[in-house]
């Protein structure tokens, strides 16, 4: 029972899969409870909200410290000032744990993926590829409290940064959940556009394929029409300075440089 | 993103994993999908609330037809009334839907557990067992259009029962989810409480042990301090009459007839 929410209310659920989403080999299970609150923490950060409160969902087998697995997940929450107002446990083959979280915005009304126009900038809040090159670090060999693989196991959802950008009028944002090619798609779909990027920052150790395919870095891209307007926010709200990374532009067609990476589909997907 | 709600909000997820939630061998896995919704739902009938959104989380194999899973956790949504507001899809070796729900009381407040006193009468607002008798049934040959098997496929949440027991002044409430005794002892060891049962009513086919330890019935506990009060309401509601199965009293244990079925065990664990 939560006490009532001001404004409008965000509402949404991600899921984090054993051997899917997590080596359960190689780190603790309370990372994947992290990771599955990110994740979704995330999703309101992209919408320019904050979190209200938190429901986690744990299925497992027997076998499983489920314990340690919700102590991730309320960390996670926690340190992101989520409340964490109930939870359920089932038995299940595969162990996955689910997060829904309900966030409020404010007055100026949520951002979405479809509302890039031609012509606004495209930044990002981070160099991408840190949990893909922080994954092959472990594999590696590198310690868990490594710093390259701690962007794997515990990465941050951009809270204030999707609330910056909101109010200096953002047109669009994604969170980077599944790789900024994949995520810039759905933007570009949702907003019927194409994208030009000049550039794509990269964390220390990160590939180009990491950065463009390795996802779960939980940075967000974030459409603008005046570059000026978002640079200024972020410097006031304390943040550091977003990355431009191209431009929004007709056609739907996905380019680096003079490249072509991606036909981006949505002519025909709708 | 949603209407800002009115009043206090509930907010709740279950999860519903094959091979445990459902045999998925014998009932199509849409199946699972209206029963994860509905056993969220019923967490919100068994707080005197009314569903206003839902989001619907799959884990699933390769192998699975999503679309299916999904169809089920949206018709159970759409038939009480609830939005389905998103969702997300993970692929996993088992096949897991989590349903998140948004929920909303009315003025008197959400009814809780922990509210039943020695004194009140307890209610079931329908016979129990029909869940686990149904799955017996379909295993003999039934067909999946047998009513008795439906019982096992598409349980209903109790929305308009939990309701009019709130309005009416129930002290505390709990939905048959795990087994009449399991819920019950819950019940007892939030209240701090015991209970004396006279008689378990059982769904046509279900046997004693159905009824006490079947569980997904979703049928709804009720204690009352005014049995009459509660009869009234369910009356007005145009709902069928709340079966009294007994009375809240002191102690801590579980008896049907004169007989202990179980020690609660919440003077040692709460």
């Amino acid at each position: 029972v939560l006490a009532r929410p001001e404004g409008q209310v965000l509402f949404c659920a991600d899921a984090a899969v054993a051997g899917v989403h997590l080596d359960v080999s190689a780190f603790p299970v309370a990372d994947l409870g992290w990771r599955a609150a990110v994740a979704t923490l995330s999703d309101l950060a992209a919408m320019g909200g904050r979190p209200l409160a938190a429901v986690v969902t744990i299925c497992a087998p027997g076998d499983v410290d489920v314990v340690e697995v919700e102590s991730g997940a309320v960390a996670a929450c926690r340190e992101h000032g989520c409340e964490v107002a109930g939870g359920d446990l089932s038995r299940a083959a595969t162990l996955v744990v689910t997060v829904a979280a309900l966030g409020a915005v404010g007055a100026g009304g949520a951002v979405r993926r479809s509302g890039a126009r031609p012509g606004d900038a495209l930044f990002v809040t981070g160099p991408l590829g840190g949990s893909a090159a922080g994954l092959a670090a472990r594999r590696a060999g590198a310690g868990l409290d490594d710093p390259a693989v701690l962007a794997h196991r515990r990465p941050s959802p951009r809270l204030a940064h999707g609330e910056a950008a909101a109010r200096s009028g953002a047109s669009a944002m994604i969170d980077v959940s599944d790789g900024l090619a994949r995520d810039l798609r759905r933007l570009a779909a949702a907003s019927k556009v194409g994208v030009a990027l000049d550039v794509v920052p990269r964390a220390p150790g990160a590939t180009l394929d990491d950065a463009l395919g390795g996802g779960e870095d939980y940075e967000l891209v974030v459409a603008h029409p005046e570059p000026a307007a978002l640079v200024e926010a972020f410097d006031r709200a304390g943040l550091d300075e977003p990355l431009r990374i191209g431009t929004v532009v007709e056609g739907a067609t996905l380019r680096l440089g003079g490249e072509e990476l991606a036909e981006l589909g949505w002519r025909h997907g709708g």
